[in-house]
């Protein structure tokens, strides 16, 4: 369920929400906040390198699991229920691990982001893994 | 696990840090994301009605139930996994449904909240249920 109606805030059930979405590394709006995007994507495999310049990154994963690889410090791996904030300038590849369990071949990784409007899913440049925002 | 880098980011496990917090309505710093607070709470029972002149509120219930009371609007009903952006400036009400399941005596709500830094919990006004915002 997604209810949104003006003045009174929007409703989200994320499980609802990830039913909805049929594609990968492709994020969609689910709220917005004091400027700050709610945005949820499936993810699977692996992503490119890349940085945000001034924004911080949260990744929150909701089912799955997930690596996130830095150049410069050690993976992160996350399980569900588990965030992590990627800080501004901080080069990073989500990569999914190949058995999540979720998924029809069981290798997704379903994540909440917060970042600020406007933040490009591939950072400080544009490639064919760009994509814009879209409505759930 | 709680592991704060400077430079690296934060990891926090939901689950590892609600087993933290034995008190309700005690919001814990659990990240920073781009002046955001990221902030955990126990919920237990009825708060007070309040409202942030300033501030959207986002509520992600993690485990259990939550209704968002409004004065001008219908109640909003979350069950775990459900987000709701209460708008800045709409007076609202958190109020724990009598069973949930969740806690020793089966009445807590676990909730992520997703607002500025500095946001006070019980709004523009201060009471004996203010609470600044704790380390985890």
């Amino acid at each position: 369920m997604t209810d949104t109606d003006p003045g009174d805030g929007t409703t989200v059930s994320l499980a609802d929400a990830f039913d909805r979405i049929n594609d990968h590394w492709a994020p969609r709006l689910a709220a917005e906040c004091n400027g700050q995007h709610v945005k949820l994507a499936k993810l699977q495999g692996v992503f490119e390198w890349h940085h945000h310049a001034e924004a911080d990154e949260l990744f929150l994963v909701v089912a799955g699991s997930l690596d996130i690889e830095r150049r410069d410090a050690p993976d992160v791996h996350l399980e569900a229920n588990e965030l992590h904030v990627v800080p501004a300038g901080v080069e990073h590849r989500p990569v999914v691990p190949e058995r999540t369990g979720i998924g029809p071949d069981g290798d997704e990784a379903h994540v909440l982001l917060f970042e600020p409007a406007g933040t490009l899913n591939t950072g400080e440049h544009e490639s064919e893994r760009t994509r814009q925002v879209e409505d759930l």
